[in-house]
């Protein structure tokens, strides 16, 4: 199985009355609920049996949003739902939605899930395993014949990898001109949304006001090294780093490259390849868990014999400090003055991006490492430098997180892997996590 | 007309003997020649009627090798050749020959020339300026009745912007396998050849063994921006300068932008923008006129949220002194490995293209260099950075280059130009050069 062994217990349900009805922190109830396990086997089993959808010859699973794949994974996935007692339904945006009545009523829904789409070429971990760990929490609460006092529903947010349109029409932050945005399937969003059920007319119903929803909660793959090289169960996430980005443009000269001497050129990759160093110096040189990333670039004309006369590539920034990336990028842009003057060039930038950070309910963090140590869970607060669908729902309600290791730090590919252990300590994380969330004052 | 003035004097035909029949080295016949100048307008005139030929949007000329353009821009300069007194043949590789007898039998014949094809979207001075110098040459010396001892061929080589094929179709360096490759045409040189006139089952009959060939003498423009800013008439060319050419290719390590840390990246593009710096700092840390280029680049998987795991860009190091390429490149290998070390990455070089120097004829050099002084023509010695087709006749003859100023050193663009009077300046020095070279021994 993995690195730890547990305890799994079952509650027989006859054995145990439910938590709302055995009264919230009667030592009774707590001393039972602290028992209580997911069926990790069933859970990782499962995980399998969903990568039928899309698997392809890299090892991994590509079933992008709105795609044929998509469509028969989440079909597979309501008939999960059904089972584990959950009420489904597909809102207007798409969302697989699964509701659990809670013990009392008048309270707004905790909400759960993840995604089940992928990238093009992605994994099998990516969103996948925060949506069946929901839904496996959810069917070990009515295994148990536990409610809580919320409503749960567990939602599979549509299209998460093409920038969470589901989420974002949840929170009413899904804009018109996003429909006819282009998704990875080839479909416009428009297209895509009826595909699966939803109706892109009618987004305005699917959406929330802040109050409206108690609290959402998402167990994710962490995507990074951090807790898999240093040995860590958890990630207590503190918030979704904010993303800055531009395009940088960089007009030099072009040139023939065999009559132009070394001093008469204005190579604009030349100008480019010193700003990209000072990028990572920059970065580097202050304290903190910031990240800048030259990822794409483009030297025009781009032939071995000419002189580049223009270069354009992408810089990127995230941090949770936004204040930090603005003062980074100053003093990026002044360096890129003195490399155009050293190499008679010119950069422009134009920000093309720009999502800032989104933290996560201090209350729910403290609860959530509250709830690994009474597991026996190692854990460490770390940002997410990845964007979620918790970062669309924080606009209107506290949101948590919880991050299980991904091996080698490898995601958006088939060598993507989280092992069976790190999966079930998760979805035990997050079931206990819910219901301590539920008796919860935020 | 330009930046000085000339006295030009029209022989009559019967005031002046042929040089021949004048005898070598007379003072009567030296003075007389040394009056001889070619009709610098019809030149510039000629110039401007072969620009119909291709003429494009970009106030350049269109007229790649083997197109419509190109055959009918040959079929004007054939029709010049023949005004010219020459006799016209196409040969087997497409070369357009113009020949005139010489005066004493037995002599191999002096060749001068250049190409008339262009680059897509390229201007109407590379190759143009020399051919229509050599005709207007040979015409100079038909309407003065003078005759060289040489033969005098003129040739308009076929396709040069093609690598050279008319070129090394004549010095025996075009290959069987050589004619299966696309021209910028769309055609293989086999049809392209095939379209302008030339065989291509007959090749070999093209091909001149060393001694069957006196000299060659190529008037061409600079290309660069040493003459034009420098307010030079004239440059002496030492040589073409060797090229060598390789693939560099960074292997990284692919990640997610937002989830790994910097001090756990293996950044290939990282790695190439200081490899890219070196180059600059190794070419221009030693003496010479040395040049290296980084002028294509890509990046993979190429998103701005994705650390770039593998990079691929060309390194090209241009000089006469190959060995010095050869120290340089050495020297940069080491460069590499310690920025991979640095940086977690490894390089690989693949040499793609090894072209060695060729060096023109010291002794034509001398002639070029004295026929400029007896013209009032300031002048420089200089390699040259580009190909030339002289490149290819220098295997199997002495050759010989002069090159005349390009405006802003600008070529290969519709922004390429020459002034009417450096054209006519180069026309004149070709002529007294070819004089000069008639009766040379070399």
């Amino acid at each position: 199985m993995g690195r730890r062994s547990f305890n799994r217990m079952l509650w027989g349900g006859a054995a145990v009355a439910s938590l709302s009805k055995a009264g919230r922190g009667s030592p009774a109830a707590s001393q039972a609920g602290s028992q209580l396990r997911v069926d990790g086997e069933w859970l990782n089993k499962t995980l399998q049996q969903l990568s039928r959808f899309g698997r392809n010859d890299l090892g991994g699973v590509s079933r992008v949003a709105y795609s044929p794949e998509d469509v028969q994974g989440r079909e597979y996935v309501q008939g999960l739902m059904k089972d584990a007692g959950l009420d489904t339904s597909i809102d207007a945006a798409g969302n697989l939605v699964g509701r659990r009545s809670g013990g009392r009523s008048g309270l707004a829904p905790l909400l759960t899930g993840s995604h089940i789409d992928t990238v093009p070429e992605g994994g099998n971990y990516d969103g996948i395993v925060g949506s069946l760990a929901a839904i496996e929490a959810a069917r070990t609460l009515n295994k148990n014949n536990l409610s809580l006092d919320h409503p749960l529903e567990v939602i599979i947010f549509a299209n998460e990898e093409g920038g969470q349109a589901g989420a974002r029409a949840l929170s009413g932050r899904l804009m018109p001109e996003d429909l006819d945005r282009l998704s990875h399937s080839g479909m416009t969003l428009r297209e895509g949304i009826a595909v699966i059920g939803g109706d892109p007319r009618r987004l305005d119903e699917v959406r929330r006001l802040p109050g409206q929803v108690f609290a959402y909660l998402e167990l994710h793959v962490e995507q990074g090294p951090v807790l898999y090289s240093e040995g860590i169960d958890i990630g207590v996430v503190e918030g979704i780093v904010g993303i800055h980005r531009w395009m940088v443009t960089v007009q030099g000269f072009a040139n023939h490259a065999g009559t132009t001497p070394m001093d008469r050129r204005q190579d604009a990759l030349l100008a480019a390849a010193r700003f990209i160093d000072a990028v990572q110096k920059a970065v580097t040189g202050v304290e903190g868990r910031q990240v800048g990333t030259v990822g794409w670039i483009e030297a025009s004309p781009g032939a071995p014999n000419v002189v580049p006369g223009r270069v354009r590539f992408t810089l990127e920034m995230r941090d949770l400090d936004w204040d930090k990336i603005d003062r980074l990028f100053v003093q990026l842009e002044q360096t890129a003055s003195q490399i155009g003057q050293q190499t008679g060039t010119e950069f422009t930038f134009e920000e093309i991006y720009n999502n800032p950070p989104r933290l996560t309910d201090s209350k729910i963090q403290q609860l959530i490492s509250q709830s690994a140590r009474d597991l026996g869970l190692s854990r460490q607060s770390m940002p997410s430098g990845a964007g979620h669908d918790a970062q669309s729902i924080s606009h209107i309600a506290p949101v948590g997180m919880i991050f299980v290791p991904s091996r080698d730090g490898i995601s958006h590919s088939g060598r993507e892997f989280t092992s069976p252990q790190d999966v079930t300590n998760g979805a035990n994380l997050l079931l206990h996590s819910l219901m301590a969330l539920d008796r919860a004052a935020l």
